[in-house]
Order: C-alpha cells, then structure tokens, then sequence
C-alpha cells in the first residue's frame, strides 16, 4: 500500500474525470469523485450524481462490494473529504470505518467552516491512514463552486467569453456570427443547462438581441433566467426577442432612477422584474444583484456572456470565480472591433490583471482556456 | 517489419525533436531528423546539425554503425524524402542502398521543384519499401522555412508577438515592460539569435527605443540587422539607442519621399541604410524589402516583433510565414492599450483572417501559440 506520487496523482486525476459527471446536477452539495485501489488497479469507483443521492464514497464502496472486492487492502481516494455530519444521507467516515478500509487518500479539504477537518481527523482517530493534498490544486478548483456558495452566499460566476486571437468579441459594428466554432457553441450550451441565470451587458443585448436560452439537445430544464445590465433600460420592448418570446424570465439590473422611469414600469407591465443597483466605479454594484438571485431565485450557477465592460465590471468587483475563454484562432486587426474586456484606463503594464491558467484544450479549431483569479 | 501506425508517429515525432535541433544551423539547408528502428526499438538516430555537414540520415547511418547494429532488419525513419543528387554530400538514397536498409519511412516529400519526389522513387526501383505521410503535415511544417526558400526566395518571416488575453501588446501610453514572463523573453532572445533581421513598426521603434540585439547567454554570432519600417524617419537621431550605438546596422523601410529628405540623407551619413519601397492598401510594399535582405544580406530568418499595424500589414500581405503568441494571463482591459493586429476595418465577423493552430504549449506561466496561415 506505498503507492508511488505519479500513480497516485493519476488515480486522483480519475476520480476528478468522475466527479465532474455530476457537476451541476449535485448541488448545493461539491461534486466528489472516488476510486478504490487495489494491487496498482483501481477496481471500483463512483461520484456523487445529483443531490440526495449518495455520496462518491458511498457509490465506491457500493460497486466495490458489488465486484466483491475485500476491501481490507484496498486504498480510497477521494477529491474532497469524506464528510463527517449527518445530513441528506448519513456521513461517510462511518461507511469508511465499517468497510474496512485501511487507507484513505484526499484530495481537497472541505472547505467548508463548519465541518473543516473533521473527517480526515475521524478516520485517523479510528487508525485509518489519511493522506491528504494529493492533487490539491486541481481538486479545490474542482469544488469552487461550492466554496463559492458555501462562503460567500451567492451564485458562482462563471464568466464566458468567446474571443479572437486579438481579443475580439464581435466587429466595430457589434457583429459576432460566429466568432468561435461548432464544438465551442455546443459546449455553451452545455453551461447554459446548469446555469440558472445568464447576464449579459446592455450593448450585447441591443446587438444580439439574444434569446439565452439553452438550445442542447435532449435539454428539458426551465430555461435560465436572462439578467441584462444596463444603465438605459429599452424604450422599445417589441424589437427584443427576449421582451416577445419570455419577459417573466427576464430581469433588468439599472440604476434607480432608471428604474424607476416610464420605461422600467412598461417593462415591469410586460412582466419583467427590475432590480435597482448602486453605482460604483465600474458601472454597477453587482454584489447585490448576484446575492438576490442566490436568495430570491435559488440560483447555483451564473453564466455572464459579456460584453466586454461587463466582464470587467465582473472580474474588478471579484464577482468572475471562473473565466472561460474560447479562443478563435482568427485575427481581426481592427482597432474599432468590440473589445472581450474595457472600461479600464492604464498606463502601465503592472496594472494588468493576472489570472492563473487551469487548463488549455483544444475545443475543435478553438482553444479553450479556464482560468481562475489569482 | 509491420509497424503499427501509433508506433510510427512515435518514431517519426522522435525524429522531429532530434530535426529542431538543426534549427537555424542548417540553413539554407532544411532540418532533418533520422532514426533507425529494429524489433519495436530505436537503436540509433541522427539529424542534420548545420550546413555543410551530413544529412541526418547519413549520422543515423554512422551512429547505427558505431553501436554494431545489423542494418538489414531495420526501418529507417526520416521527416524529409532522402536527396537523390550531390550537392555538398553525396546522395543519401545511395548510402541506404548500399547500408541495405529494407524499409524507409518519409514524413514529407521534397519540396524543391527540382527534386521532388526522386528519392522516394530511386530507392523503389532498387527494392526499398518506402512509406510516405507518416505525420506529413508536421513534417512539412518543420521544413517550413526550407520551403519559402525554395520557393519563394526570400527570408521565412516569424512574426513574434507578446500579448494580454485581451490581445494588447502595451498600454495605451505604449508601456510593455513586461506582457510575458522570464522564460517567454528567453525564448524570444533564442530567436534572435537565428535571425538575420529583427523587423520593428516605427512606433514600436518610437516608443520602446529597443536595441533589438540577441542577448541570450553566451551568444556570439553578429547581431541581427534591425530593420525599421515607418512612413516618418526619426528627426532626433541621438535619442535612439539603436542609431548611437549600431547605426550601420539599421536599415530603415520607408517611402521614395521620406527617403530622399534631410532626415534620410542624416541617417544614411550616420551610416544607416535606407530603401525606399513602393505604397500599398496596407502601408508600405514589405515583400521588395524581403527579397532584398535575402539577396542583399543573405538573410535566412527574419523576425518581426511588431506593433501591431506591421504584425496586421504582414499577415495581409503574406509575409507572415509562422506566428507566434507568447500569451500572458493578464487582463488590460483599456480600449486604448495598444492592440496585435490594428490597421484594418472590419464589419463582418466571416472577413477575420484565420489561422492555423499548430502548437499550444505552456511557457512559464505564458501560453505559447505557433501558428500558421491557414
């Protein structure tokens, strides 16, 4: 049972695979992956599907007996720490302790306050091993989400954006079909399936006049809610398609006095909800937009689809926990092209905003970046 | 004898990496890599380490020799078709005959219009097996520069650009110091070091007073020419770093007007070159310039390094033989940061000028992008 670091980092890298299976569907609860290990195979697995299911140490343990693995030599491992307090479904440390298992491998503390630290702490006490920070990074980056909600009491904020190779989201006359490619726009949709709101800035709305629904096959969910930030609310409602096709799901965030003019109470008639934000100095504060749809609309998931002031406004205000970026790899080459990030004015280079890099993949002819604050 | 094809790409990837490390030095030959297989192994291997001396397939011939392996069981893999004809060496299809080797296996066929497809076909009618294609796209792309040399007799032109994700190379007062990181700048001076000119706009000139030397350690080759392309010669010689410390290698790409004014003629007496080249849509003519530091300079590599009107004018004018984007994790997020590409003026998205992804690859905490028109 002395596994060497690369194998243990590839069985975690597995259990991460699972995990993200059920991203969306579990929460409120983190998405947690786990394999069981045995003589240098992994010979059981599970994740945790959706919430009020078991959990993925559960579902190991259940597939691991269904195989009629003993478990008395195998290894757990497992993304985040196996709970330790009763909830939906009875904590895991116990199911651990029962079966047997003499090795325990961790990849992420629960972050959450009130129960960090005690089931690594449970198991030790009951002579289990613990090793914990195998993958660490990538296994808190896994549950930022549910640190996200767990700390901060608002959606996670996912901020997409779809962008050329010099940073453009559309042409100087706000023309976007398509910047990125098939494979891309599929996997947007994907997002907008888990997403209960999508914001957009009230330039992408007039331009786009998008519809943000998701369009995935085989989707059957409600549709997102549509946010649209904007500090001039629309005198023509009849020309968005948003306005015609769904006005109940659809929300504008604007000042107060706009909010209170001819046009937010002709929007409000159509059945629109108008939520009046402070200014700040990056347009609106979006703080407490983000909190009312976390309290008011049950909502796990923002997906913010720009423009380009808008994701500002979002990552300066720390309100993006995850950037995605779908790269094209086409070039513009016009100054007057929309930009995917403005509203900023800086002299110097060392004012820049640095994010970490998560991954880089290949999304058909597109890289896609996740990046992270840092 | 019957490899299997993820086998092969295997072999034949081996033989890129020994192939780039020729890059530069074999000029104005291509790089090539060569390796020898037998029962599932690579038991020598070879490349073309600089002009003048043998082909890669003749070192992995003699290594194949010094470690006593019998060659008439082996496969000979190598990105390039195998010459056919003496130039400073003799034919590398002989030396396999008589080496007895049954079975060759070719990445890209020659691209010179003199010889292509003769050594393929040479070593067939004397018995050899020779496969072709085998990761073809990757192979031509190595030789890439060998191929505009052939063909287009002129320099292969890199265009190097530094970029935030949102596709700025400075700020909007024309601060970069810096976009990328330590290892990106590195790898820059490693180009530097196989360039025979560094080509800058005149407001990169202007505003980043650059020296444009190869500082990488223990280089010890001459300096790049630096060649400056700008449509208003510097009034204020002294103030340049360049034109006080290497002005006879400066050379300066402007129009027939600015040529013949007292600025040229003070430039030209502090021991600068000038050429004056005709006008077009996107600035100045470049391609008579190439042609001129190939013949004029025997300039093999040319690397341009911006801004972002020169970087746009290249790529319009096809003179963009490779690009490459060290990509920051930064976020300007200012309209008026200085872009990559600026000069044209766009109002369809399908107009944008699409690229080629060939590699993307982490640099430090940098994203490096090679791309290529498409």
């Amino acid at each position: 049972m002395i596994l060497d670091q690369t194998f243990k980092e590839q069985c975690m890298r597995k259990a991460i695979e699972l995990a993200l299976r059920g991203r969306g569907a579990t929460a409120p609860n983190p998405c947690v992956g786990a394999v069981i290990v045995r003589d240098g195979l992994i010979v059981a697995s599970g994740w945790h599907t959706r919430c009020g299911k078991p959990h993925a140490e559960i579902e190991a343990l259940a597939d691991a007996r269904a195989k009629n693995v003993d478990l008395a030599n195998c290894t757990l491992f497992v993304t985040l720490e196996p709970c330790n307090h009763t909830g939906k479904t009875p904590p895991c440390t116990r199911a651990i302790i029962q079966a047997n298992i003499p090795h325990v491998v961790v990849g992420a503390m629960d972050p959450n306050p009130h129960v960090a630290g005690g089931g690594a702490d449970f198991l030790r006490h009951r002579g289990v091993r613990v090793e914990t920070g195998i993958l660490e990074r990538e296994c808190l980056d896994l549950i930022a989400d549910f640190t996200v909600w767990q700390t901060k009491r608002r959606p996670y904020s996912i901020l997409k954006l779809a962008t050329t190779l010099d940073g453009k989201i559309a042409t100087r006359t706000g023309h976007s079909a398509w910047v990125s490619g098939e494979e891309s726009r599929a996997r947007v949709h994907a997002l907008r399936a888990i997403a209960g709101a999508i914001i957009v800035g009230g330039e992408t709305f007039r331009k786009d006049n998008p519809s943000l629904t998701c369009r995935q096959q085989g989707f059957d969910g409600p549709q997102p809610l549509a946010v649209i930030v904007t500090g001039h609310l629309p005198p023509t409602p009849e020309v968005f398609t948003l306005l015609t096709s769904r006005p109940q799901e659809v929300m504008f965030w604007t000042t107060a006095q706009e909010a209170g003019s001819d046009r937010g109470k002709r929007l409000q008639d159509l059945g629109c909800s108008i939520l009046a934000l402070p200014a700040c100095q990056s347009g609106l504060d979006l703080q407490q937009g983000f909190v009312h749809l976390y309290r008011q609309c049950a909502c796990h998931y923002v997906l913010c689809e720009g423009g380009g002031f808008l994701a500002m406004s979002l990552i300066r205000q720390h309100l993006a926990d995850e950037i995605n970026i779908y790269q094209a790899m086409k070039i513009l080459g016009d100054n007057q092209g929309k930009a995917c990030f403005s509203g900023r004015s800086i002299t110097s280079m060392e004012k820049a905003v640095s994010l970490r890099l998560g991954q880089a993949t290949r999304c058909g002819d597109d890289l896609f970046l996740r990046l992270w604050p840092s």
